[in-house]
């Protein structure tokens, strides 16, 4: 086969690269089958015409101003690889088209599943302070250390938002056997009960949780729904593991439902990310701390190029897409979870 | 009923208490169902003739010479809530007369599973040394903190003894998906594929995981067998949880394997407990501490009562125990778990 | 709120009723939420324009001419209580005008699952026939009985088509701790492995499997694709189970399959329904028959009216429907599985 | 090793045979692991006092006087492959020489459970008579041909008995998520919840089931424990099936059960076996019969082979076993399930 008849790709992932999301077998295999053209997001509206016009697939989440759409007249799928979807493109006409446009965040949806998992148990269990006290040769033992520690074998827990890193979550939940509890307003009931939680209202679920999971993404309407009546309404002593993004919750407000003991949390991300060196959640005692870390590890970028390689495949033969998480018109001008700029 | 008629229980639980090991309610059960003699473990040969005569159950693990147990007529169970066996009965004769000997430790494995998944997913992501960062400053964000993170999920993980902590571990790992291969020779083969894990050699169990969890009970026969050799089969940063009994590693080998960087770990038990306040563990980094609290939780003892309880039913109804572990004639001699002197 | 302000239904659900498709109930609910009205699949053409314009959903599979579509000015959803596709309308301005075209299949994947299994059963004990034998006086007792006889438990399973049905039908299959090896052209292997079955060819799926399901919808493409070819390909005398349509075997040769000895077969499924008085599949040995009846309960058919009204709340609060299932751009042309006429 | 150095071993397995329960490959391996004395039961007590004094293992259940057991000096374990346990050898003397008794009777209740789950979805959906309808050119297509049918799927289950058969059955139904209640006087409520089932008394399970499976042993104390007061208490059409032993029900009266359509039934024991030519259970509409083969599988017989090697070589090794389900002292003379004179 010529080169010139293997399908066109634009390929502008910033700000991933093609090495971060596809292993150098996957690379290869990517480079075989299609031909890249490599650019900037901001430099695909400058590539020439019949480039544009001979794009099958865009890889990353460039500007796409209506006259550029007009030129990509093969296209057939956006794949986003940063995984926030933002508004800089014709939504309306690239669905109009039947032109997918596609997110490969469920590969964040283990790892960062996992950290949730991790942050709930260090919470039940003190680990990060007991450490610290057996460095310091401050170490209670047995029982004595014993005094707030709790299973999350058999508790009741929330789980705001119930899309793939929900998912994800209560998967990692199975062999706790919790009682687990889910609101999400954009699932029909029947749904969550086919995944063997519950559906709940927001405030059963904060009322009635041991350990909370937010992971529900910032849209137009649930920014900071989170604030100091929903901390009110949770448990004594529940812990509350936050880990889609801050816009979510009243940061303050859950501050200081920690502060007054009322609470216990833990965090991967934060209302300005870095965070101010002296931003008084560095040092607030009952708050597990980590620096957005959740999701960004070698592995799962590694799947986003895989997901790719599997999604084109079907797309190449006339099929839809069936891995990468399709956006949908109706949702996907409320989505306001910001982009990352580094990796 | 008069009081005469109800069954005699002996109750010398030390460091137990049925405070500690009954709920309020449940010890309002125990004490309406049975006529109990509260009393030291030394005081149980001390009691009158006709007490022992009439003792149907002894909770507890006094010491008990050959000739009160010809006295002890009526015996049929000794429910050891301690949970680790000594040699300070004669075990044979009781099994010979049919009398159970039966320990409750079945209600730590829970607790203990747990704080082993948080120590694995702790090691995994370095979760302590990023959050004292984050405290001071010093956070790394994103994919820069996460150089050595990796998943538990898909991982393949080693078991070293597979008892009921094991299979808590085992059902706690369920939806992580991993690839488990368990190292028991005291379990047949089939006994391991029936619960999901692969049978292995020890060999195969070190030099092919990402993640090591030692749950087996120290024995005649194994005591300190994870030794330098052991961890240096190991794979190249794995990660050693040491959940049951520090006799069954040479803990020095172990800090060495930690101190060059070999493997990472993360241990409940230690070579003495407490723990010289100089000991080098304290201060080693890529090791994680927890002072022998991984069992202790209050709702784990509780549970000891009401496995007290519904096994005595069986046992009052001509039954055999059911939900307790039975002292088995072939190994309870070879038992070298050390019982604690503290909840 | 007035009668007036409700959304607008179009109901044309033939062969189905609402008396079918919905509880009592749910019908109260439907008719309380919506203004209905009802019709012929015929008969919406004919509507006065004022309704047509109203409509935001169609409850049926109705013939929609371009010039009616212009019309149905308000139009969200069609919702198809028939649910095999047929090409009555114009998808592509559908699917450009964002209007969702839905089916309620998936209450089908269980009740067909079931059969499935119970087919897979019978064929593997000879249910059917031992209960004749013992009528008739001429039973053999025991392992007399059993010449045949084997295990679905650690069987390896294939898989043809994984939809809803083939997903169902995993779930049943749980508990029999199968090696299950799935063919589905249409989805990548990833999301196959994911579900826990292993991708695999067609080839591999004939030959290497003792029980075979096939569950994959007719389409242009696959229409006979199992023939004398395919059957020699399979295990002497494994179990081919078919539970789709018939469109997709090349009946004959399956029928000399099972004729010759070299496989048994159950079906569901026929060329012609109903079936010529002196079809020779009535009389043949080896072949367990049912006559469409796998999925047509009544259970089945009121789970559609729940489907229909969660998925209408989440459209009417500007949501996409989650429940039903979405006829793809690509392949809701290609589709071939022929509609009932009856219940 | 000289061929004297092995363990000697008392084969008596009577109605089984060496060939029946291994393989020829693990027959092999028995052969050269052990010395072999083959024997009819009765021969036992006439093998010469050496044999007897070197035999480490009797296979079958012989007929043992207290006089022979003196004589088994060396034996540590007796293998009953018949697997119903008799009275016919002094038990209480072998469980005080610490001597273990076990059966194999765990490797049936696989095949048995699958046949079970066969019967209630042949009971649920009717397969046997639609299959002959069929036959007979007199089938209901779709609808029409299920007023009946139901689904085992979400269905209220009980299980009377819950040994290695119940937890089979349990296990086979984890994909059809039923809700699931046992009786088992035997077990403390605890262990049932372990394996996921709701412990429940007689009357609930028998008056609050669709589905009924009937699997525990005759016993001193339950023959005939189900008669007509039990089966007026069983919800209207639900499904009995009948998998242990006859002795457990007042067969007349399920027969009444059935024939007034009070409930539908299905069993694989019968009062008499092999049963009478005329018995009126031969045209009992709404009962589905299977002549004692439920377990007699050559793959169930094969396995014991399998249990018995890797028991012995736990024993061998100074272990107990753990695969063969051992006799318990307390229960092992209330056994009243009659052996089988067949295979």
């Amino acid at each position: 086969m010529s080169d010139k008849a293997l399908p066109l790709v634009i390929s502008a992932p910033e700000p991933r690269t093609l090495g971060l999301i596809f292993t150098p077998r996957q690379l290869n295999v990517f480079r075989r089958k299609y031909r890249i053209v490599e650019t900037t997001p901001e430099g695909v509206s400058e590539l020439p015409t019949d480039v544009l016009a001979e794009a099958r697939y865009i890889v990353g989440q460039p500007p796409i101003a209506p006259e550029t759409l007009e030129k990509l007249t093969s296209l057939r799928c956006v794949f986003n690889v940063e995984t926030n979807l933002i508004n800089n493109m014709p939504y309306e006409t690239l669905f109009a088209r039947g032109i997918h446009v596609v997110t490969t965040g469920l590969v964040f949806a283990e790892p960062v599943a996992e950290l949730g998992i991790a942050m709930a148990l260090n919470l039940a269990r003190d680990v990060v302070d007991a450490d610290l006290a057996f460095r310091q040769g401050e170490e209670l033992w047995g029982g004595d250390g014993n005094q707030t520690a709790r299973l999350l074998s058999g508790a009741d827990v929330g789980i705001i938002g119930f899309g793939d890193l929900g998912r994800a979550l209560n998967r990692l939940l199975t062999g706790f056997r919790t009682r687990t509890r889910v609101f999400d307003p954009w699932l029909p009931p029947s749904v969550l009960v086919e995944h063997g939680v519950e559906p709940a209202s927001l405030d059963k679920v904060l009322s009635e949780s041991d350990f909370l999971f937010v992971v529900a993404s910032v849209t137009s309407e649930n920014q900071g729904f989170l604030g100091a009546d929903a901390f009110a309404k949770m448990r004594k002593g529940a812990a509350f593991v936050l880990l889609s993004r801050a816009g979510v919750v009243d940061f303050p407000a859950l501050m200081e439902a920690v502060r007054t003991g009322h609470i216990v949390a833990a965090s991967d991300v934060f209302p300005e990310e870095p965070l101010a060196k002296d931003h008084p959640v560095r040092s607030l005692p009952g708050f597990l701390r980590s620096a957005h870390r959740a999701g960004a590890l070698d592995v799962a970028f590694k799947r986003m190029g895989d997901m790719v390689l599997e999604d084109m495949d079907l797309i190449d033969r006339g099929l839809p897409p069936m891995r990468s998480k399709r956006a949908e018109r109706e949702t996907v001008s409320r989505m306001r979870s910001k982009p990352v700029d580094r990796n």
